[in-house]
């Protein structure tokens, strides 16, 4: 007799069908004791077509609107999924973001949850209900409606399940665990029983898709017990947790691809003090993230700095460094989009010295060029060509886990 | 400088453009001063839409649930309608039915107001914001939503109205206004400047389907001066109010048709008191309203009781009947709903005698048998073969009107 959150995304209850299977999840679940509170994502393309309706009518309109909007998705699944219940015979309820407690601030688009109110929840649950929440929104203090933002759904069921002191979150979605790479690009990519918060921080940072770090981060701080698994498979997922019982053995976790990332090269930089500090914080005031950063001697007293943005800040980091051309004096700026990160993660290897170099020696042995490096505690960063990322992954990912 | 709600039906927002459209008679009214309070309706089919996905899933869903998903519609609208206005550079506010403030009873899919919060509605005004409001929703004291059933936008925009003291309720529809007769049947209707809230709900039980009966009779309960119009032609259309000016001049406002009716005929029932109030009563109890009623002596000491129903209640109505045949003492039932009812309808008939003579004149002229009659004090209805109706209508409408 536990408490569990449940979370189906999109995918998973794209239509009649798929929320009747998703249905059945619920009320097995439901049926072995446990009580259940149940969190959906918006149908398939829902958001998608309301953002269309929306643009054909105004390209701008103002993010609380955009909110009133798009919070109709979450509402229609859980009203649709309520009703697959009780066609099984269940007793069920549906409830909105502001029905279930869900207070905000005022950052439509992109709110950040302020407090859970599970007054409603807790009632409707003592009552012996299946409790269905909309994930993705909630109300600021004027009683309006927000969202989220991305990975919305997955930050409402775990913030639900650390609220309510659950016993485990399952995050369904569709596909059936975290891997030791993306299964569909590397041969003999592995699903991971367990992993770290820190682990699946570094995986979703990396592109791994499968969850939104803000949802692992709040996860690792209420120390929510998660669990990642497929709506369709009936497999088990892949736990996430503080600490993996399986961390001794492998020395990394995973091997991810970020091939989304440009790299743009200030050149021929005068060598004076707080020339790094000029240009990051001018990007920080523009709020582009900066990923790996090396600074290296140029000729003749000049100096170069390298770092990498996401592809869709490139243009703008570039307008930021023009900008600052005579200020800072420099020769000029190198951009590519041509280049991919490839990483390994893995709490292991805090304690496993060398595990860098044998990521650096299966690269050379496949003949890829590493044109940058960088290191964290628990990751370790190249950067290759974008042409040799899958190579680079599948070479890694053979050196750890074998074909 | 007036505070005015105006109310936009479903097909006035059918698509972007419709939404365009209607946010440009919004702006126009804002423009000449006036606080404005917008009530709309679901786009379009967006309703029988979500009903269809509904009752794939579960064809007898709980209707709290179906409230939870019917009353995205309208949020969807008013999200839409807000943003168009916003692209014209008005400052515009979307507001749900809870956030509106209206409070209703539990009776899901058919709720009736109990209260409307103004706060947040006048608040918005304050700082002259257009304020849209989905219509047809609410929430009950448990904090779910609720619908109002059939006519619902209307009732919400008039009792907005109500309790802000609206100078003007304007409901905008696809037609633009009331009609002496139905103008797509009957040759020289004319559109009637004026009505009174009595002549417009005869007319709309009539089935003139311009205003649901009751928004009328909440306009004439609490004195909000109703006007109906269209949103395309950009016509003045017909105002509804206590006392319309034109009263003395034709002794009737309209001419209507209600084909969806059926009569049963009680026939050879015992002579014996009680057995109208029986037969009345056991209808009531299933709900089943009962229109004219005519009782007449039979053969041989026994009587004859003959009434209308709706169309949709006749099957219901012959099987309480038949369920007591044998308390009741009848021969047989006759049931037919091969029959219309045409009506004229005018408070000037009140002190003008004759008008009734004159119909049947009318009716008779055109050699179309009457099989029944009913009055009140400004309403003349008969009952005619259906395949007579059209006709009827048009001879009475020439008698009065011309052509």
């Amino acid at each position: 007799m536990s408490l569990i959150v449940q979370k189906f995304g999109g995918t998973s209850v794209a239509d009649a069908d798929r929320i009747r299977n998703v249905a059945r999840i619920i009320t097995e679940t439901y049926r072995r004791g446990h009580s259940l509170v149940v969190v959906l994502s918006a149908q398939g393309d829902t958001t998608d077509d309301l953002i269309a309706k929306a643009a054909e009518i105004n390209p701008h309109g103002s993010k609380r609107e955009m909110d009133m909007l798009l919070s109709t998705g979450e509402q229609i699944s859980c009203a649709l999924c309520s009703m697959a219940i009780e066609a099984m015979g269940y007793p069920v309820v549906s409830l909105t973001g502001w029905q279930a407690g869900f207070q905000t601030d005022s950052a439509y688009g992109g709110a950040r949850i302020k407090k859970i109110g599970t007054e409603r929840v807790l009632a409707e649950l003592d009552k012996k209900k299946i409790v269905i929440v909309t994930g993705f929104q909630g109300v600021n203090k004027y009683d309006d409606i927000t969202t989220l933002g991305r990975g919305g759904s997955d930050t409402s069921a775990v913030a639900l399940a650390a609220v309510l002191h659950a016993d485990l979150c399952q995050i369904y979605t569709d596909v059936d665990g975290v891997y030791t790479a993306d299964p569909r690009v590397v041969k003999g990519a592995k699903k991971l029983d367990e992993i770290t918060y820190d682990e699946m921080m570094e995986l979703a940072t990396l592109g791994a898709q499968v969850l939104h770090n803000r949802s692992v981060e709040m996860a690792k701080r209420y120390h929510v017990k998660l669990e990642v698994l497929s709506s369709f498979s009936g497999q088990p997922g892949t736990k996430v947790k503080e600490v993996a019982k399986t961390m001794e053995k492998p020395y990394i976790s995973g091997v991810a691809k970020d091939a989304n990332i440009a790299r743009l090269a200030v050149v021929g930089l005068q060598d004076r003090p707080g020339i790094a500090f000029q240009i990051f914080s001018a990007l920080a005031k523009e709020k582009i993230n900066v990923d790996i950063i090396i600074q290296s001697i140029g000729r003749h007293d000049t100096k170069d700095i390298t770092f990498t943005v996401s592809r869709d800040d490139m243009d703008r980091a570039r307008e930021v460094l023009m900008d600052m051309k005579d200020s800072l004096g420099f020769d000029h700026v190198d951009v590519t989009d041509e280049i991919a990160k490839v990483s390994i993660v893995g709490a292991g290897m805090i304690n496993n010295p060398g595990v860098a170099s044998r990521m650096f020696e299966a690269i050379y042995n496949a003949g890829i060029n590493i044109h940058m490096i960088a290191t964290s505690e628990i990751k370790v960063s190249v950067l290759v060509d974008k042409c040799d990322a899958d190579m680079a992954v599948q070479a890694v990912h053979s050196r750890f886990f074998g074909e």
